[in-house]
């Protein structure tokens, strides 16, 4: 952390500052400029709340200089996070494709698209039982019932259930059954969801918000990882700018960033960044080729008569398509799929 | 909701479209211009999944022609909503004045700022129990030892309390001890939440969530409406831009807009906004000169070592005056403080 | 400038990156922290082109201190610049109202609307002869029979004239015939225009871009400056957001910030910035509230028939009300109208 | 164009609209649906400016259906347009790959990039004479000098030159002696350059400006397309958004966007969007995964030494390395390198 001041800052103003630093355990190492004068902090800056230095007339700025995320942070972890799911791995040489419906929304539905993406090679089976959705009139998802036929549609499959948790009710239950619980946007800065899910030790997928910066992102990721749980599976699911002919913008550029920040593994959800399932394929493919580690797709077999989303789902024969020419990317890039 | 066929659709496709929507108990009116063909749906179109609809091959896009939110509706609720907390009101001609520190920290700091924030006119009282911070190794709160000390201030000063809830958790002692229930920006959309004081009775302040338009905002009070519970006041703090010199963007417009759209009152907080002192007073004119129903503001005893925020807090004394230009701001605005 | 380097930069590196720095004329003082190592440049960093210290691998960062702009910079010239054209100024105790026509379409409509902003109070006429607009078959402006009735309505109303400059060719004639040139929004950063007008001693009314930052519009600022022109006036005309119920999201937070980092005066075009006649009213009076030194409002007798933007025009006399409005508004600032 | 009306309209105002709309040469459908009254238009609507529409009180919103560019616009050209420079072309099976240094320095170091990125396998030499910097401050290009040396290298291997114009006044002189004009971002909207580069025959990069969304891109286009001029290659290079870890943020779903709106070749920008050397291998693999037919990237031999963008530009060693990669892609993508 550096401290600008102005520099018609007095003795007293810059002793005190520096006497304040000082008693929050930090050094201070000076430098006077030509139109600034810089107080470098040494030491750790973790517990200063840089605001209360804000405050005083003579402070310009401050300046941040180090990440304030630890666990996640590749800094002190270099090594990959590879997270293990029964027999199956994300963030290893193998990709993640996570496929399913946007909801649960039958039996007959859920096993169809199931068996469809296992043909197809897909390693885990999504599927929405609690649905977060803008309107409160609009399908709320099957809940617990949904939650039950994912549960038959794995053990028809053996594909393992990846899920959204929306309510810290229910995080006894999710922890019990669903192999992954997802964290969707609107919900990435619920702390108190994350600090519960924290004391899991359960695969966490968490989306990024779509006005969330790449820090945060890995801000509530450490909280989930403060907590002790380190399963932690980044999603890069698009960010709010102000193009609207795709519901979001993709921020593919945040894969290799997140890949140099932090030891996580990150995938990407082709499917709700732009809400327009002509985009899954192409984006699906960038994806690969950008070095996410994983993909999350909507697939459905009945998209015109879906509850929820069927504009942005592939229908199981696209997807079987899409999966080919994804193993030839995935070659390129020295993965598998 | 308008459907926009491409003019090569064939009456195959159109009558299957058509079809659709009939069933879905709309009336269609057709419309075949040059360029494209329209499908104008007359009826209750709310329970329609516009999404479902895009997936056919020969349909163009959808157009929305009516907000989706309707009890937060202005359209059928014509009059100003005036939310009543005791003996005050707020959406009423006297403006809502809440004043306090970000976070409750002792009950020296508490009473301090509160009697002088009641000394200089405020009608509320805000402290913050349970803090949202981004970094999991912040200040987090006193939580309930906080609470606890609002009660002591409201007892001693008279002023109602508004404070943050952050979990679902603790919904029966808010409901039960303080007299405005926030909602904060980060927990807009955590439906779970908006679904739960829904069902109470209490006031809710609601914060625009950083990135979410004024229609988000608008159905998140839906959600809390929707339940019974109509007593929601929203709150502007300002929306996430390119602009990075201020924290965020403060979106005045929203105000009047929101006023239009809407029946339900809508205050504005100078202080979160920016996340710097000396733009509250500025901004907080501003929010009065254009129309806004009331203000939160952030004002501390001693800033300089605030546990939380002190940057954009403002002295009880800098306070007071920016009350007093503030009264004949109202008074041109025909309106009291 | 601070160079923040990865703490496993070998002391070759490090003595290769000093002795960079040194050759570029700058001292370093070094300061070695628990997780990074800084260089911070001490002399005149202004010619460093930090993008060429950020290829060393053991570069973590650079870390910017220091404005880069000068001459429209407040540190080095504490005073407020007030412009002047012929007998009126612009950044003095009297606010700016500069209001007429988005386009002049007429001779009549000219003339009947310059006079009733005369009448209204406004200082200045403003109309559009040349009209950037975003579509090819759009009405481009009367172009330069469109400066000759502006030309007329001077001569009638006395009211200096303020018109967009859209092409370098035609600089001579604006500046013989022109009052206040106006640089809008799109060619914000057409630094071949700016560095033209920069050689002029006509006073430059630069609107900020819709999606400039404040610096980059202080940078543009500077591009007039540097070649010897300082009579700048900024404009604050909305920013690109998510939001899209307002054209653009004006940013008042903007004004008190503009009027810290720098000297020169700063109006606001409500107008442009939201598209909606309707907002023109709230957003006016909360410019002044909020310190701007003055408006740019569009002002059309006959908006229905409007060539252009006649949607965001308001009529003579809800103007003339507007300025009474104001002008208790100024007093609470300590101004006149 | 479609103008929703309040359903309180008179018969009075209704009238008032409709005879305007016939006036104006469009036939009007109505539809009354429960909340709202629907005018759909159906005729030439390019002439109408919607704007005139808002300012009667009854009308609520105006819905547009059409897209308002034409020449650029597929539906009205279904077929791939295939822009010709000598005997190579951009938009064909073979990509474009465009790459050299952000300015030109020198003779020798044009010489030794242009010669290197041939041999690599680039099919085009770009090099920047005239620089737009924000800094007034900063190397603005060897102009004049620096189109001759561009010539010269040319001449050595052969390699058409794509070179930025920033000036109105050197129109002449581009046409006669560049390949490809390339408009920058700042410039997309600066119309009077569009125009004059419509009435040339010379194929024209336009650039998407850093806040524009596709379809002012497309409106862009238009402006060159509208005099005359078809031969136009867009260039996605990044959009600004919150997240500030890249400079900008690439927004590759854009190419697949705008494959479905236009028929023009679209390419992308690696090396600017991001401003990181590397980020431009995973982000141009990403662009031909997705569709663009091409790349222009910024290729320096000694980076650390450059006067522009060192920081975003890579080496001919790592240039020469991705080559060989997009080969590959460019396989799966059926397409050649």
């Amino acid at each position: 952390m550096i401290v600008v001041l102005k520099n018609n800052a007095t003795d007293v103003d810059v002793n005190e500052i520096k006497d304040k630093i000082t008693k929050l355990g930090c050094d201070v190492h000076e430098s006077r400029g030509s139109d600034y004068h810089f107080l470098v902090l040494v030491g750790d800056t973790n517990s200063i709340d840089a605001s209360s230095l804000t405050i005083y007339e003579c402070v310009e700025k401050i300046i941040f200089d180090k990440e304030p995320y630890k666990k996640s942070n590749r800094l002190y972890h270099p090594d990959d996070t590879i997270v293990k799911i029964g027999d199956k791995k994300i963030g290893d040489k193998k990709l993640a494709i996570i496929a399913g419906p946007c909801s649960v929304e039958s039996k007959e539905q859920l096993l169809s698209v199931a068996e469809s993406v296992k043909m197809s090679g897909a390693g885990f089976l999504r599927g929405g039982a609690f649905k977060p959705r803008t309107s409160p009139y609009s399908f709320q998802g099957l809940e617990l019932e949904g939650l039950d036929l994912l549960k038959i549609a794995r053990e028809k499959t053996g594909l393992p259930i990846v899920t959204e948790i929306t309510s810290t009710n229910y995080i006894d239950r999710f922890v019990e059954e669903v192999d992954v619980i997802q964290v969707g946007a609107r919900n990435m800065q619920n702390y108190d969801l994350l600090k519960q899910l924290g004391k899991t030790n359960k695969p966490i997928l968490l989306k990024r918000g779509f006005s969330a910066t790449i820090e945060e992102l890995l801000m509530s990721a450490e909280y989930i990882m403060a907590g002790g749980n380190e399963n932690v599976i980044l999603c890069e699911r698009g960010i709010r700018t102000f193009e609207n002919y795709t519901r979001n913008t993709l921020d593919l550029s945040a894969i290799p960033v997140i890949k140099k920040l932090s030891h996580l593994p990150v995938i990407v959800d082709p499917s709700h960044s732009t809400g327009l399932w002509w985009l899954v394929e192409p984006l699906a493919k960038a994806a690969i080729a950008v070095g996410a580690d994983g993909l999350i797709i909507e697939v459905h077999n009945d998209p015109e008569n879906a509850l929820c989303d069927g504009g942005q789902s592939i229908k199981p024969k696209r997807f079987d398509e899409l999966m080919k020419t994804l193993s030839k990317l995935a070659e390129i890039e020295n993965r598998t799929i």
